[in-house]
């Protein structure tokens, strides 16, 4: 029965490979809290370098590493830009303000769309009399902008902007390696633009466990402080790191084939008017305005038939292909929600 | 020379008059830590009353006052919607998130409008998944929104808003006496659509200091360890309150004389095309982005002629009249300033 | 009937004189928040000269200007050590932790007693493992600790303790004065052993409101914010800050009545065995474990004949001398609590 | 070489057996975050079992089963008591008060001790005036008390005076699995006497990774949202926890071997006058007041032979035994301690 289920709900559900499980079974482990966990240490490098930074810094989850991040470049009372539907002020529960006194103010978000221009009118200067913005930060790609890609050019523009006000720029990039499939620009060209970086293995690439943060040394010297605050410090970290390394030697570039099939579930889809937007990546977001029946019905009529779907608000949902939805699966599931959507 | 310096920086520049330090000399006073502060009491009693409220409690300034408000209403990692101009988030240096634990999302500020839906649209329900958002501010009258004033029927829609998602609406009233005396609306009216209001009695009113955060009895007996946990539990604050007291009996209706006075002023810089919109209550916001120099510079020029004016950003500033500008200071000031505007 | 009440709960139920009235009512006031109060920055500049020190600020309590000097002087997620009775552990609502997100640890308070050596046990380097100690913090007199005075030798041991570890040395000097009038230790010799200070002017001194953080010019300037953070960047605090300068002219050296007073109170109550230490200053601590009576049946007791007392906890209480209690009134004191006391 | 090291700094340090990795190569995961994971469900049933308690959650360290606990017993601005030496005030980066807004006060630490009536005595009522106790802390086995155990009176004298005064009592119970053993005290008997527990195990347990928090229902819901908000929201965590499953099916028992060999060191070094009191668990603390040496230089010379040591203070050191540690390596490792304290 449970093989039946197409799960569409999340990235985050893939279940590790056999061939992942091997080399979580096999890894060499220390106590990362000594700094003695050689897997760790191979992961941490290895992440740096991929994105041409000093340094980086295993986590139990990307959001830690976000905040984490945040309270690295962001002081206790000065503020952080982000947008409206941003992860770090929707899904992490309030922990830059209620854990790193961040205050924050945002810009509407409309898909994965940034205008920088918008973004500049918003800084306020260092001083006295206001709130001192310190940081930006972006998502790439976005999740409730429907794994869309911000450009580019966009995001160096963002950076001319960050550089002029001596701001920081910070990336959350759970799902940087969906930009980097979808729009072929390396992961270092996208480490060049931000000062801090926080990666994810355990969504698109499928580790059980682990986000890092990236960044300067001097920073990730202080991230780990931080980490430990947070209650991140674990011991033989080793045996999720190893996960991580096999994800990112094997399942980066396999990425291309969910965004194929999230391409094919949106065709199969698109008769009914609830795409919400182009669909880019992994992400298919679904705008139910206009339908007959509101994210729940859907999500409810969907599950009678074995296809998991999120409801991100009352008329919002979203469909997200992984490496444990196959091709098959997909075109059922595209046949189980036009069938839904078309009654 | 001091004579001769028209201050239009902000309308908290205004020194008590010979009748309220009468009033403060003559107040009779004790422990209102002790809540024995029988002149304290009558001021507060007295606010809540005009806003149709059980209680308020006096606060040494509005920034505290807010801000217990804000602790009053949101709870530790729960969300504030305010507007991205808000007193809130822009002049209270993060306090919100620094010390209430509160995050915070903005919708665009222009101006003093709100667009209900917008805010509507924003609102994130309880739940594990996502913070939740608990309260929703204004700000009436709006100060970087050019003193502007929401109209009653979009704070009734507020009110709505808020009720269908069991939110609560807090008013940063500041300058609530300008728009009661602008629009017509009554402080009780205003009264019964916040849960929780702060008012200032040392801007617009004159006294020399002096907050009050109006609400319910319950919410008022919490408030008193909330204000003392900022360090704002003053002991005689009766020497103040009598000010205030004196401030509400002799200088609300008065404001319409302020009011005229930016209306003047405004007309004298009119035909150079710094208005940034229309002039409602006793600010007159300046939007230099066509004219010929920057902020800095008009406030330069204006004080080497004894005119002083606030600078907001690099090409806004603000003119604001009050008790303590004359007639005769605000001609002199358009003359002053429109001679600047014309060069 | 009020007059013939003996208010020994606290010295802050002291009312403004007459002469301080006056003071007040004349005081030359600006807008603070701009840096013009010329009477606050009279007073600024004279108690910053009083202790030596670069400059002070003024705030609304001693609660905050407690607040400020700790957040200045220990960054968050570090430490702060101090007694197990301190004022800023007991009676400022936790804000030490909950808005400057500093930690403590305390060691056992036993009257003003401090153990240097067991202070300097109990620091913690900088480092990754642990939490660091940034500050110590002593309160001279000390309120839970009876009023008792800590003498000049322990402070300048642990003046070195904290040289030797890096630390800053805070003191709680709300009743400083107390500690200069009773042990002649002058206020520059005071004020060379604190990095910070809080000094207040509304308990023994009379003022009706009004306390002062005292530092380095550096230290004090990034007061200014978090002053406005903590809601105290009062406007024309002027006509506090007079009071307070006529209460330095007039009503430092004249404490020495009210230890006096207290010491004859002591005498007074001495035979029946409640004094809970000796009486060294304008606090008689009352420890009733071995009376008849606890402290809430003593307080009400006298309260039936006109006499008010502090209740501390069950079976500990305090009186207090001050200006507003005359020898009469503390003699008719006397005779009610000797009366209570051997029934 | 690495074989050759006798590793003593800890208990982290201990890597997974064979059948630990083999149970976590065949564990069934899901997504944790959807409450999915069986193998995570199923450790939470057993653990919450274990302790009689209603519900239990898994987390990455026991510095966030710990501060988890804290956050959900103690509300911002409250007051946690607990040691000076306690791991909760030590090694957890001032969490508490940084991220649940926590204050604390200590009473001093010897040993594992506790003084029941000194901790009775400094709890503070509810109320305006003062902070507010809302919990106990206690440690168990005790880690800077050298691995002592608190007695069942104790804790049951302890439970008491929390239930009197209405407060939580918690048990950071990271090593109680030894107290278990070494008292005999069955852990459901722990468990009753605890409103929450955090229990840890990646320490004598020998799991790579993972703690719990242990409490009723009600509260264990509310700890989804703060571990979700610390960021410790794993995925597949299954892989973690069946490691934990395991550790609890065989390495409980066990403990009693490391119990002796730390017995056994002991015995060994006895004779130079060096250890800080009984050793009653694995733990073997070293007090080097009166040694020819201090902390880091015994530590030095026992690296350069090839046993690691930790080092908790100038003078203080510590001998941790566990699963990695043999028979034959104790006994070289008491050899080369003793040869070095001889000298």
């Amino acid at each position: 029965m449970a093989e039946s289920i197409v799960d569409l709900r999340s990235d985050t559900v893939t279940r590790p490979t056999a061939g992942m499980r091997a080399a979580m079974a096999a890894a060499e482990v220390g106590d990362d809290v000594y700094g003695e966990d050689p897997t760790v240490n191979a992961l941490e490098a290895e992440v740096a370098a991929l994105f041409g930074h000093e340094a980086a810094l295993f986590c139990p989850t990307g959001s830690m590493a976000n905040q984490i991040a945040l309270q690295l470049v962001v002081p206790p009372g000065a503020e952080l830009l982000c947008d409206a539907d941003a992860h770090v002020v929707t899904y992490e529960m309030g922990a830059a303000a209620a854990y790193g006194a961040i205050t924050s103010r945002t810009w509407p978000a409309v898909g994965a769309d940034v205008d920088p221009d918008v973004v500049a009118g918003m800084i306020r200067p260092d001083g006295y009399w206001a709130v001192t913005t310190r940081a930006i930060a972006v998502e790439q790609t976005h999740n409730r902008g429907g794994g869309g890609v911000i450009p580019l050019g966009t995001l160096r523009r963002l950076r001319q902007i960050a550089d002029a006000a001596q701001l920081a720029l910070h990336c959350d990039g759970a799902r940087i390696w969906h930009a980097h499939v979808a729009d072929g620009v390396s992961l270092v060209e996208y480490g060049s633009l931000f000062d801090t970086l926080s990666v994810c293995l355990s969504k698109g690439l499928g580790a059980p466990v682990g986000s890092l943060v990236v960044g300067s040394a001097e920073r990730i010297e202080r991230a780990r402080v931080v980490r430990k605050r947070m209650g991140g410090g674990m011991r033989q970290a080793g045996v999720l790191a190893a996960a991580g390394r096999y994800a990112l030697a094997h399942h980066v570039d396999r990425l291309a084939d969910d965004h194929a099939k999230a391409a094919r579930l949106a065709e199969a889809i698109a008769p009914y008017g609830v795409l919400a937007g182009p669909v880019r990546t992994n992400l298919v977001p679904l705008d139910l305005t206009k339908a007959a029946l509101d994210a729940h019905s859907l999500a409810a009529a969907a599950r009678a038939e074995g296809v998991l779907v999120s409801v991100l608000g009352p008329r919002t949902a979203r469909l997200v292909t992984h490496m444990d939805v196959t091709d098959t699966a997909v075109d059922r599931a595209g046949t189980v929600l036009a069938g839904i959507l078309r009654a």
